[in-house]
C-alpha cells in the first residue's frame, strides 16, 4: 500500500489490480484508514485518468448488489442531479417521463450541508415510504411507471465507507472522486441511459462552469467505459432553481409545475432535462421534440396524475397534493421588504439556501432531525423589478428566533441595481 | 482538524496556535491517525514557511525531555549527517573536537534501508555501551570531554509517533517534515552550535545538489529561529565515503584516520566538518585556520587516544581498537576483479550499500539483527586508474550464498572508463 500511495503520490496511474487490491483491501479492514486516506490526499492533487476513474467507479459498482433492471424493458432512464439550492427537478422529471410512457427507477438521497435531498422533500408528504425494498421497487416500476426510493444499505459500500473518511479528512473536493462517487451508485441502480444534471455557480459544489464542465466530462466518460449511455447538462447555480427553498414548500412548487403553472425556470428545466432522457434514449429526435412532446403531459394533467399515483403507492397522504398549501404550514411568517427600488441584479444561492437551513430545514450531520415545513418563498429573482416596499421574500418557520435569524441572512442575498439586468442562461452547456 | 487540513491543503501557513493543537491531539489520541495522515500528505505538496517549520519543529522538541547542557560550557558543538553510505565521521569528528578541547555531546541513531548509523557501527566493538543515562552522559563529558549514546525514549515522542505514520503513509519524502524531524532532536539534545552534514547523491535521500540546498536552507533556516548557531555542509555522496562499508570495518577505517593513515576523502571531510565547528564556535577565523589546528591532533596522536578513552570509559573492548583488523574477521572473503584496464568512471554509492546490506550489515526493520564484521572494502575508487586483474573491492561474509549474491550487485557498482576522471569536489557548498 506505501508503494501505492507513493504512486500516485508521484502522478502515475493506477492499473486494474491495484484499484481492485485498494477497494478490497478497504473493505476487509487490510488497509487502515490512515494509509487510505494519505492515498485520497495524493489522488486531490494528482488526479486520477478516465481509465483509472472508471476501474476505481466499477470497483465501487461492484462491491455491494447491482440492480437487474432488464424485467422493465431495454431503456430505463436515470437522472442525478450534483445538487444545488431549490433543486427540485426529481419530483417533476419522474412523474413526466413515466406519464409519457418511460419507466423511470430512481434511487435519491438525503440532504447534508447547504443542499437539501429529494428523499427528505418526499417525506414532507405524510405518510410517503421511501424505504422499499427491490421487490416493492421494481413492481412499483412494473405497475405504475415510476418509483422513487432511499438507496438501500447494500448499494456500494465501498462508496459508503469511503465518503465517510473523505468527509472527515478535507479530500471530498476531488473531480475524480466526486464523479467515482456518482457514477458508481448509478451503475449499481441498473439505468442504461443516464442524464446528469451538473450544477455550477455558488449554490453548487463546483463553483465555475469549467469546474463543472470537468466534472461532467469525468463522469459521461466513466459511464460510457461501463456501457451506459450518458449525458450531462451543465445548468447555473448562481441564484435557487424555482421560487422556494425547503422541503414540503419545494413539494408544493413540484405540484404547482406538474399542473402546468409555477415559475418558468423550474418548468423549463425539467423539460429540458427530460427531453434529453428522450433523446438519448432515441425517443425523441432533439431537444425541441422531445420539449413539445413532454409539455403535453404538463398541459393535460397526465404528469401531475402520475404524480399522486406515485404518492398513493408510496402510502403518501394525498390530501397534502391536493392542498399544497398546507405543506408549508407553520406557526410564523416573516417577510424580507425592498427599502429601496430597482432591478434585482443578484440572489446569491449559497446565502439564499444558508437563511432556508437556518429554519431547520437541513441538516450538518447525517441524523440530524429535519422542519418539514419551514421554508423560503421567493417573490423575485434576478431581472425582476422591483418597488419599495414591495416584499421580495417570505419565510415560513415555526421558530420566531429562527425566523429572524434567517430573514437576517435572506437579506443579503439579495443585490439590487438600478439597471435592469438580464439572468444568466440556466444551461450553460452540454457535454455528451 | 478538517479545517486545518484544509487549510494546508490550499497552500496557507498554519499559525502556532494551530501547529500546537495538531502536536497536542497527536500525543493525546484525540486526533486520529487518518487525520494526521491526510494532513502530512497535503504537506508533501504544499510544503511549509520556514516560520511554520520552526514552529513545528519546537513543539516536536518540547514535545519530551530536552537536555541542558549549560554545565558543560557556554559553546557545545554538535554535528548531524542526514545519513550516506560509509559516512563514518562521527566516530573521528567527535574524537578530534574533544581532543582540540571542544566538548562533544553526540547521540547518534541505528541504520535503516541502504544508511548505516553511528550506535550500529560502536556496538561493533565488544562491549560498548551507547545506551547511557543522561547522568553517565553528562559525567563523561564533563570527565573526558565526549560521549556517543543512543537517543534515550523520551526525545522527541512527537518526532517518533510522526515518523511512524509516515513511514507507512509514504509521506516521508518532504523537505519541511524532514527538516523539522532532524532540528527537533537536535534542539532537544542541547548543543548550541549545530553543524550539518548534507549529503546529496545516489547514496543520499537527497538525490540532487538543489534538493539538498533546499533541505539544508531549511534546516539551517529553522535552527536559527530556535537560536542556535547553525550551518550545512552539503557534501558529495555518490560514491561512498572513505573505503569500507559495513560496522567493524568502518570503525577499523576511522582507526586509521585517527591515526593519521586511512582514506584522503575521509579525513579531509572530518577536518572540515570540525573546522566549520570551530568557526561556527569562534574558536578558529575560518575553515583553513580550523583545518590546520586539528590536523595536528591526528599527527600528535591525540585524536586517536581520545577515541581510545571514550572506548573505554563506555565500556568497549580496547583490544578491538588496538588490532582493529579484527572488527572485520570474517568467515568467507570474496573479491571483485577488473575484467579489462581503464579508470574507475563511477562508483555508485547506493549499488555498494546494496551489497553491503545483502552481508546482512544492515536492517529493513527497527528489530532486525545485524552482522557487526561482514562488510566490503572498496580497493578503487572514482579516478583511480587500472590494471586488468586488479582486485577492486573485497567483501567480508559469513555465509557464501550472501557473499555470492553481494558481489553479483557489487560488480555493477564499478563503471570504467578508457579515459581518466576526476571524481567531483566533497564539499559542494555552505549553507549558513
Amino acid at each position: 500500500m506505501v508503494d501505492l500511495i507513493n504512486k500516485k503520490k508521484c502522478g502515475e496511474a493506477h492499473t486494474q489490480e491495484e484499484i481492485s487490491f485498494l477497494i478490497n483491501g478497504m473493505l476487509d479492514g487490510t488497509i487502515p484508514d490512515y494509509q487510505l486516506s494519505a492515498w485520497l490526499m495524493s489522488v486531490c492533487f494528482q488526479g486520477m485518468t478516465f481509465d483509472e476513474s472508471a476501474i476505481l467507479t466499477m470497483e465501487m459498482a461492484k462491491s455491494g448488489d447491482m440492480l437487474d433492471l432488464s424485467c422493465l424493458g431495454d431503456c430505463i432512464i436515470d437522472k442525478h442531479s450534483t445538487g444545488g439550492v431549490g433543486d427540485k427537478t426529481t419530483l417533476i422529471v419522474v412523474p413526466l417521463l413515466a406519464a409519457a410512457g418511460c419507466p423511470v427507477a430512481k434511487f435519491s438521497g438525503r440532504g447534508l450541508g447547504f443542499t437539501g435531498g429529494t428523499i427528505d422533500k418526499l417525506e414532507a408528504i405524510p405518510g410517503f415510504r421511501t424505504a422499499l425494498s427491490t421487490e416493492e421497487f421494481l413492481s412499483q416500476i412494473k405497475n405504475i411507471g415510476a418509483a422513487i426510493a432511499s438507496q438501500t444499505a447494500n448499494f456500494t459500500p465501498a462508496d459508503k465507507k469511503m465518503y465517510e473518511l473523505r468527509d472527515v479528512t478535507a479530500t471530498v473536493n476531488s473531480i475524480p472522486l466526486i464523479a467515482s462517487s456518482v457514477v458508481s451508485k448509478k451503475i449499481a441502480a441498473g439505468a442504461n441511459v443516464i442524464v446528469l444534471d451538473v450544477k455550477c455557480g455558488s449554490g453548487a459544489f463546483m463553483k465555475t462552469a469549467d469546474e463543472a464542465r470537468e466534472l461532467a466530462k469525468t463522469m459521461v466518460e466513466i459511464g460510457k467505459r461501463a456501457g451506459k449511455t450518458m449525458c450531462a447538462v451543465i445548468t447555473s447555480m448562481d441564484q435557487p432553481l424555482g421560487n422556494t427553498i425547503g422541503n414540503g414548500i419545494e413539494v408544493a412548487e413540484c405540484v404547482q409545475v406538474l399542473k402546468n403553472e409555477g415559475p418558468q425556470d423550474l418548468k423549463e428545466l425539467c423539460l429540458y432535462l427530460s427531453a434529453m432522457g428522450l433523446v438519448k434514449a432515441k425517443k425523441a429526435r432533439n431537444i425541441n421534440e422531445g420539449k413539445n412532446y413532454l409539455e403535453k403531459f404538463l398541459q393535460n394533467g397526465k404528469a401531475y396524475e402520475k404524480f399522486v399515483e406515485i404518492v398513493k403507492y408510496q402510502g403518501g397522504d394525498v390530501e397534502y397534493i391536493e392542498n399544497p398549501q398546507r405543506l408549508s404550514e407553520t406557526q410564523f411568517a416573516f417577510e424580507v421588504v425592498a427599502e429601496e427600488a430597482g432591478y434585482v441584479q443578484s440572489l446569491d444561492a449559497l446565502t439564499a439556501a444558508k437563511a432556508a437551513k437556518m429554519l431547520g430545514t437541513g441538516r450538518d450531520k447525517k441524523d440530524d432531525p429535519i422542519d418539514y415545513r419551514a421554508g423560503v418563498l421567493l417573490n423575485k429573482k434576478i431581472g425582476d423589478k422591483v418597488y419599495k416596499g414591495d416584499i421580495l421574500a417570505k419565510i415560513f418557520a415555526n421558530s420566531i428566533e429562527q425566523g429572524n435569524k434567517s430573514r437576517e441572512i435572506l437579506v443579503q442575498a439579495f443585490k439590487l441595481s438600478k439597471n435592469p439586468t438580464e439572468p444568466t442562461p440556466l444551461v450553460v452547456d452540454v457535454i455528451e
